[in-house]
């Protein structure tokens, strides 16, 4: 098989070193806006040839894993729609899928039936091919979203790659993946960085970092992802994400009202209603 | 030197285990509300001798640590006003320092000139004396918040243990220390406690869960904590927690619009703050 890596970063990267573990692939062939990113990726062996854009990577491929950041994907499957062979299967990454079925739908014509929407629930406040990792793939769930006019031998190649580097494959539709990341995954990630921003913008910020404890260095870590990529996500799943927000600003007035009023008990039922959901 | 522990948990606990290993203390009496708890103190040598009240364990100690939850510090130091000796030094790990100062000056009469208010930023979302650790002590902040009253030799005595077990010492005003750890501590965990809360109420609460990654388990780590405890820590420093917890909602309400108009730009500017500022 011959694959294409559209965006060599952490997870494009990811995925590229673990197929290659596994000997699913002859020869992968990246493309990254950054040229410094796949003179890296080819150094590490992460991909074997570079492209000088997404069209050039793409004609030769049996399977295209588009893994740029979401609000890329558009102009990415427009670049390779005319120019892949007819039995190449494309698939994504995305944090958000129905923004980006969208997308493909738009712009890839008949190649649409043989597109593969997915989200691997992988990653790290790190990114970049340089953290690239075929063991972050290990055990994580590869969520499919297919559609109707999926064809069953894109999705079940698509499935069986995944589930070749340690994944465990979860269908869901795009609306009900994109509800619950709006919720586990968004949600936190807006939040955590809403939190630090609100600290930084205060004039004693490098005294409280310096006295903030390791509750306050869990809760914040996602706010080190990269903010260009997750205002893209943010942005792209604003629908779901909105809902949850708001949800989530109305419990903030309850509790804000309860503090107010010293009702400690008023508090602590939500706190014991969190503190007894918590996975272990 | 004698000492008596009052609330022998994860912070008494451990405080009570470094000063041992330091050969401070020939004697260590506990007390705590939960009798099971003390029979474990005794067990693993945390404690030599259990009281049945905070008034039995006092008389003989030269420095008595009150460790309970801080909403029941007033009580403590109302039962062991009459009884401590009178060159005996009082100090306290609350995580709010106004509320105590106010129940210590209420209650502890002329010894409130030995009381000595402080507050070492450790702890876990774990809780309880089978997790105290000396560990848990070394190379973290102890916060010493001293008044205008408080004799310097008390002072530099409770300065001393902390030092001795491996704490740097920082002093502060109460007013500020309750304003940095509304924002560092208070405020995240209120916020975290509200989230996994606003999950654990949603009918797919369990599928969420299982399709959360490492992040959402890191933002969470903290609303593992004791909901009690930190229902009453909240509700001590309502003033400060508030002003935190109202600057929050008005950034969440402008973010909300950004997504509601689909503006990335203001989206990733506070996203870029946030990142920009997490400390390494």
């Amino acid at each position: 098989m011959k694959l294409a890596i559209i965006g060599v970063g952490l997870i494009g990267g990811s995925f590229a070193k673990a197929l290659r573990a596994q000997g699913e692939v002859e020869r992968i062939v990246g493309f990254d806006t950054c040229s410094e990113v796949l003179r890296q990726a080819i150094k590490r062996g992460v991909i074997d040839d570079q492209a000088t854009s997404a069209a050039q990577a793409a004609p030769d491929a049996d399977v295209i894993v588009v893994a740029s950041p979401v609000g890329t994907m558009r102009e990415v499957f427009h670049q390779i729609a005319g120019v892949i062979k007819p039995t190449a299967i494309v698939t994504d990454v995305g944090s958000v899928k129905g923004c980006v079925i969208d997308a493909a739908r738009d712009t890839l014509g008949a190649a649409f039936a043989r597109f593969v929407p997915g989200h691997p629930i992988a990653g790290s406040e790190r990114s970049g091919v340089e953290h690239a990792d075929a063991a972050l793939l290990r055990e994580r769930v590869f969520v499919s979203t297919p559609l109707p006019q999926t064809e069953s031998q894109a999705l079940h190649r698509v499935e069986e790659l995944w589930r070749s580097v340690g994944c465990r494959v979860e269908r869901m539709t795009p609306d009900e993946h994109d509800r619950v990341m709006a919720s586990v995954s968004h949600l936190p990630h807006l939040l955590a960085f809403a939190f630090m921003a609100q600290i930084a913008g205060q004039i004693d910020a490098v005294r409280k970092f310096a006295l903030a404890g390791p509750g306050f260095r869990d809760f914040t870590r996602i706010a080190g992802s990269n903010a260009t990529m997750w205002s893209e996500i943010c942005i792209c799943n604003r629908k779901a994400l909105g809902d949850e927000l708001r949800a989530h600003r109305d419990l903030l007035a309850d509790l804000a009202l309860a503090l107010d009023r010293g009702d400690r008990e008023a508090l602590r039922r939500v706190f014991l209603r969190a503190a007894d959901a918590r996975p272990q």
